[in-house]
């Protein structure tokens, strides 16, 4: 017996195994585009899931689709949905054809699911077909953008999800060590004194307004261009069907998606995610600085900085014993330094629409929904394997302090800027504190300098002590 | 008579030319950093004439600075602000020190001024500090970010002015072009027709969000954080000269500036340039697109899509005599090119920030104002000189639709994808027209093709004709 | 009975599958980094048991590794290169700690197989362990980039195989289309007359100098730093033992490897990586601006300007029948789009460097081994189904030139610039050939004309005719 | 008397000023592209005069251009060639039209220049036409590209010489610190002994390799297109002529310039531009790196490593007194962001390219030629300010490696990795000395111990002392 069928399109004719619920245009596919190994991502293809049953369920309700061909097909899509047939999905990530083999999987896969919800068997198009019935009213211009929008949201939810768990983190570590005075650098030189938890609140807050920008760009995205069809113009779609379809969509995804203002813009247009690129962009450079300022300030133990330890998360080296790295970190880094390099991606798979559409999507979804699943992951070990943990080295911060030339700073409202500058010098030449050589000139009196270079004041707005040389 | 006076610093003294504003410290950065050759950006130096004298108005009222102290130091800085004295800002635009060398340039030639109002020869500073006076309770680390803020303001408010006319310009071609029945393409394959004010609404549509984002991101840069100081703990500044900067900064520039919400977040990170940016960025993209769009439009004469003609601007070749170039098209993609590759380098900048401060912030700053500013320009003659002469080969442009086969899309409701593959596939193969092959088999009758195939309904949402095979 | 083992490191215990071969350190990695879900390339794999074989048996030369440890290890090794064990590296490609994970992983699965080997049990380091013996000698900052040089050799072999197969595809149009007459576009503006032929060889030369690109830059991988240890001193590793390694290392892959000149230095710098990577990017954009002119003249079929035609891949669209898309050529611009992102990335990662290491090269080699991979993938079914199927629309191409007024160009040396500037502005303008205008104003005669506007003599270099106007 | 004269082209007239050089096509362009603000760079404009001059020559040989006229135009090429007539250079650096505006803006100073010579008044081009005389058997589409060459190279032999002398001051560091031991460090965690002399080392080989890499791209900027004209096939261009302008630029650049084999490809491809700008960027990302070293090294001067000290260059802070930065390598770091940032835009404009030619190339040379000048300009203060004048902290290194705990490494070949790991983590926890445990535990004699934790020793390669427990 035969473990192929025959099956037939604009191109010829071509065998597809048995038992496969994709058919010949996947297969098509296959064989075009063997380029990263890489399947569709999974939210991808659930998101097909829920664009098709929609479909279905508006084009029966506006009487071009039989009430029993839609059933079959919302039950095939109900199935993706739940994660079933995700094997059956097997056209590679980066493709030709602005999605239309992504389009096309999913078309085939529900439409021979379907016949066989209907009793029939795979293959046997006339009872329900991938392109006049799981398809109708639409066109892979406006399924699959639609559908990368429900995926991109759906992975937003978990990574603002996770984002607001770091803050939450750091939110906790900036108040324990809101009294943990150190060291503030500039140009990685000692500048004034600074405590560690107004750093972990910088950190806390810039993260804030990146969780602000991801959560503004991803709502533009509940805008659909589905019914926009092949240019944006709606040919085949009927304007009911339009309206319910993103109902539809809506009710079944939970997200307020609706049509967008105009469909002709839609369809050509990517900017929405650019715009959530962009957004991600910035965070992952947000998020490298501060990856970078705690792999400076774990540096150590003996030779370093050593003013916080990152808890050990793994042996750092196979050949020096007792060695422990800053793992997280360094992972949040690499995690940074992709989703820069796949917005650049995205930027000229943008740039590169044409007319009436974009046909660089493929490589550009490929990019955004890696992103948004490196950041989620990496924002969640990070918080579990390096903040929730992270203690400082209180006493040797303080010390630090305590030796630095750098809180000669106060004494400039008293003394004057060129004055100070001469002290500092002096100070930094001879190794002697700051303190020291102004009693010794009668510069200012102990009583004064107790008052002025009191280093927990240096940590908030205002000039110390009373005497001021000018004013 | 000596030309030079001698000026000295913590490295040690200097010549400099006796009739220069600017002193000791701008000297050193003129030797360190001949790097592009360009000065500061013209709003720059300006911006810094607001700083300075909002410092200086804010030190007087909580009595630190002697009223005619800041008298002079307002004075000189007003002058700066119309413009004057932009010859003796010498330092380079990219240079080392965080913008140190800017701030300093600024301070040296303010307290030059100021010294000359108040009767001094250039100079002597004992009258006018740079540091102790015009930098009173300040540090570079919040006077140049928020120069920079003010400077991007201005430009961006050019920029948005700009934009919008450009908006305009393509609403009206929108509407002029409503009619003007076309072939959409995808894949630049010919696909289904559309009418040319679509595509023209598209451009404006989307030039609508890009204003959107960049209003909205320009809006972060109302908050500043002057009173942050050195690392924004705020050393030196006291809190009522904090709140009074913020508002003396609003009144003067007329932005609704205030006070950062955190001075150490404000003055460590440089998210809010980068969100700028990305809006730039995301704008170039579209703007690319859309010039690609109008050049490929305007191909031709006889060998390209000739749709529509760009006015003739100049002669565009040295040896092929009569032929004219999109050369306003042309250079909005290289604009755009500049301004996405500006955005690289802003990125890098950007996740270069160690610890309290981002020393790289001159050369991001260099790219961001920059990007504005040839946005600016680019886009204003772009409107002028290419949208607003644009025409339509309104004739061409529809005979090209009736004889193609895309309109076969169309018959897909009432035959199936199937019947209509092979339809189309014997069209192409044989030349001969979709309605023609439909006539002869018995398809459709003439009076439902005439329904049916009517380019100009195509363009709308709908299905023309009442008999569906399916449904 | 137990399904684990209990293994320990210095961080503390862990439970290990009993059956895994690989052990604590690998599961702790696979702990911290759920990040891309992706394995490590199976190139890195296989170039991992080269390294750990080489080195067991340079050990085993100088002495230091006992004749059946190093045997037992040699022959898992082969195992490793065989593709055995696959399943076994389950760390993520992008990780925190230089390569550690990967490092650990490949000592673990190793360490475990040559304990079987030996008769042992899984888990019974004393008979051999990970560091002591697998690793010994090494150090994950000269096992891994070692193995990254010898992952990236291999792939860059496949990639050059299947660019010297396009280019000789190229070379046969460039031969077939000799004679195929053309209009020449700048600016996609009529120009004057090319042959086919010449754009192929146009093709062709710009990749064949990719080829040199990417010979060149790879040739550089050839020194590898194996026997730096740790920073690049070599401590632990003898003389003898580093010379060894790289003779054997040589041997079994069959690479002109050798050991670097300096170690120090290429341990820490990262540049033989980026002018590999450069070298794809630069390939990426000539190939991108290739599919991007393949697109171009495939536009159409009745729209556009249909001057070649692409061998139909698949069905065009889910909604438009007939319709074929040049998808060969878009898959080839996105895989060139996600080349140039990857560079970015890498450059990235290259960047952040410091001191003795990067520990940035987890995403670097990611980034790298995919685009070797997929620009391989991506050239041969580019060849395969878009170029050697390729074919010329003679005719139409012909046409086109006939009424163009482009030719004009050839009249420049005859009549001088302006004049024919005269004369082309009113062809295009009264639609009249150029042709016509000169004979009625006297300007050239027939004999003349028929010399100098001959379209084929007007793709060589030369000027037509004899009469000069000046000379 | 009027001020103007009145010029005529293919758009209409216009006024130009009267003792302008420049035309009516430069005036145009003006109007047309008021971007950047920025004039033509001037080796692009000398380029330009070493290009007409040689066309001249040869034009006049091969018997199509008059004596005189040649003459006139070689002279007033001369001119420009020795740096006269710049400020007559005024179309923007970023203008649409692929260059032609440099073209025509050079052509029409030549030709009026030539004019005056003549004994003419500017503007009588009958005398000397600037597109039939100064352009003669040229186009934009050879002259622009060919002048870009010249002007790199220029600028490319500036940059390796000053690159050379910093590789020379490097190797000078490296052998005055060849007797600094310090602590090597891996992901900024104390890992094994090293020679400062051994890093700079590092720097001057990697240094060493970019210079190799730059002469290598440039080195194919030899091949020049002059003869190509429009397309690349030479229309009206004789091939004698082709010959001998390529002989006379090889002979007034003193370069050795010659024809591309194949013109066609030569003209549409810019790859020799992006070879350059990719080993710039290598460079920009390997000097990025070293600069972040060396600001790690000497950061401090209390609080941080401490190990080198840095030239003091400038007072560092405008609020700080006595903060002295490392400024020359801040400057460093922004000059690679700029660097790799106009790569980024060079990439874009190159992937632009259309069929016969890239139209984007103003965009692209202006960033190439900017990223050439900055990398030179940078290089040589850096040499200067930061590198000639560096020390070494020698005791401070020295100290820090005898309290630190890496040396444990050079224990493993004696005791295993694992035991190894136990005294490293007890060292550690306990603060001792890795000595001291040994000892106390007997696990090695204090002359075991002397021989194998000599720090010097340590970062040659080899196993220090004779007992092995593994061998």
């Amino acid at each position: 017996m035969s473990t192929y069928r025959i099956e037939r399109d604009l191109i010829g004719e071509k065998q597809v195994p048995k038992d496969a619920y994709y058919g010949i245009q996947t297969m098509r596919a296959r064989e075009n585009f063997p380029i990263t190994g890489y399947p569709p991502h999974p939210e991808l293809i659930r998101a097909f899931g829920y664009v098709k049953k929609a479909a279905a369920m508006a084009n029966r309700d506006v009487g071009v689709l039989q009430t029993n061909i839609a059933d079959a097909i919302m039950t095939a899509a109900d199935e993706i949905i739940e994660g079933k047939l995700q094997d059956q999905f097997i056209v590679d990530a980066i493709q030709g054809g602005a999605g239309t083999s992504f389009n096309m999987n999913a078309n085939e896969v529900i439409a021979n699911r379907a016949i066989e919800i209907l009793g029939g068997e795979k293959g046997e198009y006339l009872r329900v077909s991938p392109n006049t019935h799981v398809n109708m009213a639409q066109s892979t211009n406006d399924a699959f953008p639609t559908a990368i929008h429900i995926a991109s949201l759906r992975l937003a939810d978990g990574l603002t999800t996770e984002l607001k768990e770091l803050i939450t983190a750091l939110k906790a570590k900036e108040e324990e060590f809101d009294n943990v005075l150190k060291m503030g650098r500039t140009h990685l030189q000692d500048a004034v004194p600074i405590r560690m938890g107004q750093e972990f609140g910088a950190y806390r807050r810039v993260l804030s307004r990146d969780l602000g920008r991801i959560s503004h760009s991803v709502a533009h995205l509940y805008e659909v261009n589905m019914g926009a069809t092949a240019v944006g113009t709606g040919l085949n779609a009927k304007p009911e069907y339009i309206q319910k379809v993103a109902t539809y969509l809506a009710d079944i995804t939970g997200y307020p998606l609706k049509t967008a203002e105009d469909l002709v813009d839609a369809t050509q247009n990517t900017d929405a995610y650019t715009e959530v690129s962009s957004a991600l962009k910035i965070m992952a450079i947000n998020l490298s600085k501060m990856a970078n300022d705690l792999r400076l300030m774990s540096s150590g133990p003996r030779t370093g900085l050593n003013e916080i330890n990152l808890p050990p998360r793994q042996p750092g080296s196979s050949i020096m014993p007792g060695k422990v790295n800053p793992v997280m970190c360094e992972v949040v880094n690499q995690i940074s330094f992709q989703v820069i390099g796949n917005d650049h991606t995205i930027s000229l798979a943008s740039e590169a629409g044409q007319l009436e559409l974009n046909v660089m999507e493929p490589v550009l979804v490929f990019n955004l929904l890696q992103s948004l699943s490196i950041l989620q992951n990496g924002i969640k070990v990070f918080r579990q394997f390096a903040i929730e943990g992270l203690t400082a080295n209180i006493d040797h911060c303080r010390e630090v302090v305590e030796r630095s030339v750098g809180i000669i700073t106060a004494i400039n409202p008293h003394v004057g800027y060129e004055v100070a500058t001469r002290i500092a010098k002096e100070a930094i030449q001879t190794g002697r504190s700051v303190r020291e050589i102004c009693l010794e000139r009668g510069i200012l009196s102990e009583e004064e300098l107790n008052e002025i270079l009191d280093p927990k004041e240096m940590t908030n707005p205002g000039i110390a002590g009373a005497r001021f040389i000018y004013g």
